[in-house]
């Protein structure tokens, strides 16, 4: 039932070692006690929108930022984005595509779509480390989101 | 004509101490050389739409972030938020509301008129000056914008 803690951050990124390292940089900051992790789009939707083994948790506990990757099993990440910004319901949670993706037709589309922010994961172990604590702090710590 | 500069960052704030807390806080980053300041929702949109007086401002040079404060003279800044984001030629451009209204029915109709992100001005000097430079490092280091 570990999933069903009340998560500021949902990290959708089917990467094992990708996740670690975010974890990782959160931990460092104390920010990873409240990231619940899933790893397909499919998943990441039932956890959005409280269906399937998720249905248990309570919608009302609005999360603070979504991390997504983009390229994801099952459900593509630009989907899920796309059914994020287009429910009422979901809609205003802040979204921060996390990708290897430098191209611009992802950018365009991400923004189109609705996202809040776009960040190129760094290829660099120590930058991408420092990024993903900088966007933590960022998200939870400095931004205002739309529950509180 | 120094407001005709390239800018990366739109600084819309009427409160002129506020205006050089921001700057300072930049500049210690090297980020205040980019930016441009104007001081009500009016010029703000002249400079985002390349009108009146900036209508020598080449528009397809895309701002990198503009800093939006809510309390505006002329044209209030949820109304500049909303012409921005129901423009197809600037709905893309990443929007900060940087405000010190913590009331609810901001925070909520900003998400709703697609603010980017939200920020509540801390009142603390030192606190303030940390926080502009977190905003500004991520917005033009670790943002990717959608004009790149």
């Amino acid at each position: 039932m570990k999933n069903l803690k009340i998560a500021d951050i949902l990290l959708v990124e089917d990467n094992p070692s990708d996740v670690k390292l975010t974890l990782k940089a959160l931990q460092k900051h104390n920010l990873a006690n409240k990231v619940v992790v899933v790893q397909d789009g499919e998943e990441a939707l039932d956890y959005i929108f409280s269906k399937g083994k998720y249905s248990m948790r309570d919608i009302n506990e609005k999360l603070k930022v979504i991390f997504l990757d983009l390229k994801l099993p099952k459900v593509d990440g630009l989907e899920v984005l796309k059914i994020i910004k287009s429910d009422e319901a979901t809609k205003l949670i802040p979204v921060v595509v996390l990708t290897s993706s430098k191209e611009e037709r992802d950018i365009i589309e991400s923004y189109k779509l609705g996202v809040n922010s776009y960040i190129v994961k760094p290829v660099d172990f120590d930058q991408f480390l420092k990024s993903v604590a900088d966007i933590g702090l960022y998200w939870l710590l400095i931004n205002e989101p739309p529950s509180s």
